[in-house]
């Protein structure tokens, strides 16, 4: 099934050189409902792709789904739901923080937040992998270029691209990514690298799942970091193809 | 009341000529509970600035508050608490959706996209006032230069700047400018410019709140454009100082 991402709109652009028309694409934003053991849990606005995985990182976001072994089944209506099943009782977080991030999940639970966590796989990458990630996750689409309305995530392992998603949100993006972990399309031990700025929500979802190691073109904020230095997690920022930022846990990045 | 808004961290920036230690300034994003008549609403990530607006305008856009004569008093207590009192039920919409959008509100009810909207006030805004209005916002604070982690929000009225916010969300961003509309510091009648990107409940909070003229640094989605065609805003993408890119209602602006 392959939903229509864009469409085409007439423009005028305005300058003092007068009125012009012209054609922009524009990223299509959608209403899903995502429903978990036929109970509608939220609905949020996505970008038409990688719909499977994004039910169920949204899932995993708000704190519904904890594990892999818990998921069973994912089924995509094209007219607006996505109906995960899980081994799981369906009950909300109680104490929910609205976050301040683009995005689908756009709440945790307070506890999410306090909570200890689990001690991450061992990995490294190095520069010269970091470049090929880096290279083949902006190269990999145009949809960014020409809608200026998208974010792009990948992630890495084991010296190659092994998943790679856009969306209008960069939480739907990293939601993706971490659906397509929880159903079993790749493992967590590798290197994530997001568009979108790192903040405690990006990165909470991303130490909760247990990925080592974080990056991100942009920066991250207190609260991202905070969220990296109690997980141990790797926060590269700023990362381009010969230089990455490391805000913590630098070890974890080999030249 | 001034909270801190940034803070100092040492990184180590890796590249091709080894490690090396750098010191970044990180924007600050921190948990406030938002409460409506001593009831908590809900909690949301922000940057400490604007907080009395932020809370007003958080309300307004998850739908517990309609108009400025609603609005009594609002209080801000420093260790996360934002006490708004107006003259409203305490209701929660009843369907809501999560958006796909950067930011504090998170969720819109499915009514609100539904709903028909008020007719706009008349107004319009020139090339040079528009060169003027953006040149303004951008240079007003260095914190988006310093951080890399903030969208600014500016709201423009009769040939001048009459608001500037700043937040980690581009939705708290213009929650703040609606806030200060709705605690009756500006009026809605003018033009708000935004950097984040204009999706779905960007718009329609603008629309809602009554703002004709929305521009952004960047690009709408397609339920933005939709809900801006549905409710006759002007929208303005990828504004310059010197040049806009009309996808409706482009009357408005003249050179």
């Amino acid at each position: 099934m392959t939903l229509p991402v864009t469409l085409e709109h007439e423009t005028t652009v305005i300058s003092k050189d007068g009125k012009k028309s012209r054609t922009e694409t524009v990223a299509i934003e959608t209403p899903f409902k995502v429903a978990l053991n036929d109970e509608t849990i939220g609905a949020s606005m996505v970008l038409p792709t990688g719909l499977q995985e994004f039910g169920v990182g949204f899932l995993f976001g708000q704190g519904y789904i904890q594990t892999k072994e818990q998921v069973k089944e994912v089924y995509v209506c094209p007219e607006g739901r996505i109906s995960v099943y899980a081994d799981v009782e369906t009950t909300s977080p109680k104490e929910v923080i609205i976050t301040s991030g683009c995005g689908g999940t756009g709440k945790i639970s307070r506890s999410m937040l306090e909570d200890a966590f689990e001690p991450l796989a061992e990995c490294q990458i190095s520069l010269d992998e970091i470049e090929k990630f880096i290279l083949e996750v902006l190269h990999r689409s145009d949809l960014g270029l020409k809608t200026h309305c998208i974010h792009a995530c990948g992630f890495w392992h084991e010296g190659r691209l092994a998943a790679f998603y856009e969306d209008v949100g960069r939480h739907n993006a990293v939601d993706k990514v971490i659906g397509a972990i929880l159903m079993g399309k790749i493992p967590a031990k590798g290197a994530i690298y997001t568009t979108g700025r790192l903040t405690s929500d990006m990165v909470l979802k991303c130490a909760r799942i247990g990925i080592p190691i974080v990056m991100s073109r942009t920066a991250p904020s207190s609260l991202g970091l905070a969220i990296a230095k109690r997980a141990g997690v790797t926060l590269a920022a700023y990362a381009r193809p010969h230089r990455v930022n490391c805000f913590h846990a630098h070890e974890r990045i080999v030249s």
